[in-house]
């Protein structure tokens, strides 16, 4: 029972694991085998019964109850992205043939490339918008007229239950593309690019169906009214149209434009990805540097100034091509006041200043963030987990999404009914959205008017509308309601953000939280007059307490309030929600990600880790190759289930004896297989001559998706053939002796973004390899260094 | 002829190089014995005589006339930074012992250190700013006396004498300060912090003693009407802040106050630096995230996350305490309108919108602005060639010193006498200190205020006055003016920087732009009407024409004018003006460094280095220990002058034949310094057990002013004892094969700032070692790949 559970968590909390339905044809070959670790320390795992064997089974990890336990495992079906180049002897004559001017030409193509993912980041995140807010205008005029029809008439019920069929039928819409198109484009997607960026190779995350899905299903869940944004979408949407663009070709499309060939190979293209999460941060929050910060925290391990430069290039245009298709729109061209998809407002010094006894007060808003995001994420994750042990069909996915849809607009509308909270009607106000309902003529319902918004336009109206426009007892209901949906709403088989749902909910008890402060020291002074900057804090404590990102939201917050001097406190609330949440549940990201079991890399090797050293946590023993090997060895070694091992040290023995021979190269399984492919035999025939020589385009053309070995067929004759693995290779592998401590294995193999590192002994034999899900297993606890079993679940 | 001037080549341009004055005695001993460079690739050098020999001496490079021959040399007088630690057994054990707590205590104190750094930096940026208000404030009311006094009677001489008299004090107190006491404090100090972020040790340049005089020294250059600007040394000034805060002790004052001692190696002192220049630049400019990408652009080479965010909590620290006592010193506190010395004023989109059309108009702006820049770096650098062969005298420094000051003050009144630039008095208007001379009653005269106003409030002024303030024949005559003092300016033996220089004269050129393109298309539309966004795009041009920097100053530029949409264009400018300044010469920073033959590495290897591998760039053959190795071997191995290495491969050699033995460890010259000093030997006597071993504490206390071998009296007998290397040395230096190509290796040097690389064999013997020198040697040059000499100058 356990296991099935186990094995069924993945990204979009559907049941079905991305790698065993019919529809993963594309992948399943290639997943199954390469699976990139050794299992040399799991000899009992039995690959065939698919559980989730260890080499220590605790029998009380097999009780069903036990459904967490998953989360102690690391799974070892991922991938890791190959950073390090592979400095094999084509690859260095490629590069020694290459001119400074050559070497100029690509750069040129990458600050290209660059600006193009800013477009059509930028593109996208306009046809959002405007699709958005079309269907929400559309959706409004209907309920209103209903509404506007039946009030007197005593039929609400009528504009409800039309109310709710418009919500869900969009819904069921976006649920369906995701739950039969793409599943992988469920959620916001941060952490799948998270996890990209982190040296994962996630399947199909980057794929043009995945984007495509993703737009569609996130225009149905925000025009369907569920509590979500369209914002973490654009981190995706970006990371998708760099992994595209910057390879020249679609590979769903089966069309090669023959360009930028030079960047197939995954240290570019993780480059560029970071560059497209990057603008799509930027073109959601209106923050270039946000977005560079963004990628850089989640992704960067070694700084490179001219990629970060180029990295915030694509920002700049992200934002400034959504700026100006957005005010030509609107009709206003060459204003530029739309830098994103949520526009804060203008936070002046002048009229919002804070002053210096207020931090305390900030400080425990965001130590209430820190609380109440804590509690959305433990309700979120054992909600995960009931999604993951019922609701793995898809229709009841579908279904699900709707009820969600049709709760939602429930709610909200008995929360209309008796909330009597009406304000009066002010010309040039920020609602677009009136609605009288019970109010006197020349008032309006505020209640409504925060539901029917979008969320976007609730955010802003509760930092920047005067005193007085909200009732508190509105604004607590408010609160609990969308606290309640959005928790549920998170992990829905839609594609939706989180970032909005959290702002909205922050700003909400911020606003209170300001409000009741002014209510309470009434006559000190005009300094809690205005709620608004109550509601920025509460707002980003709420954030922060969910997702835990610390430097690069606090510039997105700054960038998005125009407002420097709010720095300080911005950042101190989003520590102290940090630490506060921290102490009881990780992010909601990292939440996810830990559910799915990935081998995530921190930034540093835990603290008490000095304890351990290479030996210790390498995998061993380690299937090598000779310089020269035969076919029949090498095909027997990637076919065997048993060792789905993707880098191979290459080695040369010096003697007969058993002991393993001496570094002199590593080999990727993608390599082997190109080889493979193409038959680069030695000694069969002298017609060899006559062969192409292999070049660095064969691989360039093969990549990503190498095929599987069982489709190379190789015949008994070309078993006894020999190859040669010297000029493919790559000769300089980077290498650690086994004394040397897990700190420092960690830092060189996360500087350089490495996938294997050869543990070697004093003479340069092979003893060991390093892997990412070596490093991954240990993680600090609460008793100090823990470790994690590895599954192939 | 040409020996003697390379040799005089130093930081401050004054002539004495700093390990050979008198007043260099605490360090020349270090110095002599510390440079760490292997030199066996150098063997026709002779010390002795301090001359530049090199292997390959061209006799052309001897004739006198051929100065700027010295920048294709490195020098190696730098020691490089150990920011790979040394974990050897102590580090380990100690490492070992902590527990989770102590790490967690560890970590507060770095926060806290960061936020005193914050804080100091801060308010040192306020007493700069007080101190140089009042004094020019003074300064103004004494001129603008005798003015007054004086008009009318035509003994104008009076006026100007005691205007050129007042400001030829002030710079000759600053200079005498500079070029007496502490000649490093010269100048803005960036380059020499450029060079520690890189990982060089520039001698004295983080001293208490530094700090003094750079803040005495900016603030009698600014008082003293000098065309330079105190935001440079802001961040030098930080610099100093942190790495004695950190430290927890002062060397200068003999005191210990026995905190911080884990912080006390190089690996963390780098990392406190860092966030002290962040912290400068952030108090400087308001712009604490532009700080932290000033610190990740200059510094960082493996991103670290929780270091990133210490520095901006640094940054906000900083900028918040300036903001905070500014605004009590104005008298309105709580207000927090002065994020940084220099306040540029908000642009709002509203006001100052640009259209697509003008983005051409903008490049091409910053094509003058790289245009302009490399002719101002091109004058800059003859001056500094001319003032390094004639001025290298301290009396001579001083009064050129006094001499500018003297002539900036006879051409600022010459431009006030014949500028006939009135302008009408306006209410509330920008303007501090008007003067009227020759004006109306009720005007005032626009080039005497452009003059006698801080720089910082004339760009202000040139950013936002209204269309029609400024005459543009004032304007020319300004810029042409100003242009040429800065270039003068720059390279004295003062405190100062060049930032608002460069910002003033491409406001001031920038906004004759604007006026320009008024006066051409009158009729077109509104949109050219206000030239402060030329001013702001002609500043930003003409600054990075100047430094070259480009994404931290973009975000100090989004940042201090706070407006995320001048994103953009901004970036183009500044992109644009790298682009045409780099075709001429490299930036202003860049080539001060390059005049002082610091091997400076750039974050990547020259493109087409694949050619080179480790073999070709090592030093070889390499001075190596045994495990246990005599005392007299290592006492003559550190004492040998044709052997100044800093680093140690240590062996273990399998038989008495010659080749070189099997790496086992690496031993810096710094802790065998140590070992001798605490005469750590063995087989001397049983009485070694009474010895107390050992600590770690030891090396720390020794550090950073390790003394010189010449300090350690070792007696015959001791000679003959043995030492063991084995607790101390680096068990696992990084390695790697001698097949790696340069930017292979390369990377892995910068990604872990190391200082010494091992180079080995296949069976892991050493066979080379790869410094600092080796790769910086590297470079491209116009007909590709060139390689500078090393010398010991």
């Amino acid at each position: 029972m356990a296991n099935n559970i186990a094995k069924k968590v993945s990204w979009s909390g559907e049941g079905t694991p991305l790698l065993n339905g019919a529809e993963e044809r594309g992948y399943s070959g290639q997943a199954s085998g390469g699976s990139m670790f050794h299992i040399g320390r799991m000899s009992t795992v039995d690959l065939e019964e698919e559980t989730i064997n260890t080499e220590e089974l605790d029998p009380v990890k097999l009780r069903p109850s036990e459904i967490p336990h998953n989360e102690k495992l690391l799974s070892l079906k991922y991938e890791s992205l190959d950073y390090d180049n592979s400095e094999n002897q084509l690859f260095l004559e490629e590069e020694r043939r290459m001119s400074p001017m050559s070497f100029r030409c690509l750069e040129i193509s990458r600050w290209f490339i660059c600006g193009l993912i800013g477009l059509l980041t930028g593109l996208i995140a306009c046809f959002i918008d405007v699709v958005v807010e079309y269907l929400a205008g559309k959706k409004y005029e209907a309920v209103k007229h209903y509404i506007d029809k039946f009030t007197e008439d005593g039929g609400l019920s009528v504009s409800l239950l039309l109310w709710a069929i418009l919500n869900s039928t969009f819904v069921m819409v976006g649920a369906i593309l995701v739950a039969f198109f793409e599943p992988i484009a469920a959620g916001s997607g941060i952490p799948q690019i998270k996890c990209y960026l982190n040296g994962v190779k996630i399947p199909r995350v980057v794929r043009l169906k995945t984007l495509l899905v993703k737009v569609c299903g996130v225009i149905c869940s925000v025009a369907g009214g569920l509590a979500v944004g369209k914002e973490g979408p654009m981190i995706h949407s970006g990371a998708v149209v760099a992994a595209g663009v910057s390879q020249g070709r679609s590979t769903s499309l089966k069309k090669d434009f023959k360009i930028f060939e030079y960047f197939r190979r995954d240290t570019e293209k993780r480059d560029f990805v970071s560059a497209g999460a990057a603008a799509g941060v930027s073109a959601a929050f209106g923050a270039p540097v946000g977005g560079v910060l963004f990628s850089l925290e989640e992704g960067a391990s070694f700084w490179n100034q001219m990629l970060t430069w180029r990295i915030f290039f694509a920002s700049m245009i992200s934002t400034f091509t959504l700026n100006f298709f957005m005010t030509i729109y609107k009709g206003k061209p060459g204003e530029f006041s739309n830098p994103g998809l949520i526009n804060f407002g203008r936070f002046d010094s002048e009229n919002v200043e804070y002053n210096l006894y207020e931090i305390p007060l900030f400080i425990v808003m965001g130590a209430i963030g820190g609380l109440l995001g804590a509690l959305f994420n433990v309700l979120n994750y054992w909600l995960t987990i009931f999604r993951i042990r019922y609701l793995h069909r898809r229709c009841l996915q579908v279904m699900e999404a709707m009820l969600v849809a049709a709760v939602s607009a429930a709610v909200s509308f008995a929360m209309i009914y008796f909330s009597s909270d009406c304000q009066p009607l002010k010309k040039n106000s920020q609602e677009e959205y009136p609605l009288q309902l019970f109010c006197a003529d020349g008032e309006y319902n505020a209640m409504a008017t925060a539901f029917f918004n979008t969320p976007e336009k609730s955010v802003t109206s509760l930092f920047h509308s005067p005193p007085g426009t909200y009732n508190p007892l509105t604004l607590a209901l408010f609160t609990l309601a969308y606290f309640l949906l959005a928790f549920w709403t998170y992990g829905l088989t839609v594609s939706a953000g989180v970032f909005i749902p959290s702002l909205l909910i922050g700003a909400a008890w911020g606003r209170l939280f300001g409000i009741l402060l002014s209510l309470l020291f009434p006559s000190k002074n005009t300094i809690w007059a205005d709620p608004g900057k109550y509601a920025l804090m509460g707002a980003a404590a709420q954030l922060g307490g969910i997702v835990r990102m610390t430097l690069s939201l606090t510039v997105i917050l700054v960038e998005a309030t125009g407002n420097v001097t709010y720095g300080l406190p911005i950042m101190l609330v989003l520590m102290t929600a940090k630490i506060v949440g921290d102490y009881f549940i990780e992010g909601l990201y990292d939440v996810h990600i830990r559910l799915q079991s990935v081998p995530f890399l921190h930034s540093e090797a835990p603290a008490t880790s000095h304890w351990l050293t290479a030996r210790e946590v390498m995998s061993s023993p380690v299937t090598s190759f000779n310089k020269i090997e035969k076919v029949g060895t090498i095909v027997d070694v990637l076919s065997a289930t048993s060792t789905n091992h993707n880098g191979f040290p290459v080695v040369v023995n010096s003697g007969t004896d058993n002991e393993s021979g001496r570094l002199c190269g590593l080999i990727l399984r993608s390599q082997l297989i190109v080889l493979l492919k193409h038959k680069v035999f030695v000694e069969r025939m002298r017609s060899q001559q006559n062969r192409r020589r292999l070049q660095l385009k064969d691989f360039r053309d093969a990549y990503p998706r190498f095929p599987p070995i069982q489709s190379i067929h190789v015949s008994q004759d070309e078993r006894e053939c020999l190859m040669d693995l010297q000029e493919f290779m790559n000769p300089t592998p980077y290498t650690v002796p086994e004394e040397t401590s897990l700190p420092r294995v960690f830092k060189l193999f996360r500087a350089l973004g490495l996938r294997h590192l050869v543990v070697v002994d004093d003479v340069n034999r092979v003893i060991g390899l390093v892997t990412r899900k070596d490093l991954a297993r240990y993680h600090m606890g609460k008793h100090g260094l823990e470790e994690m079993d590895l599954a192939h679940a």
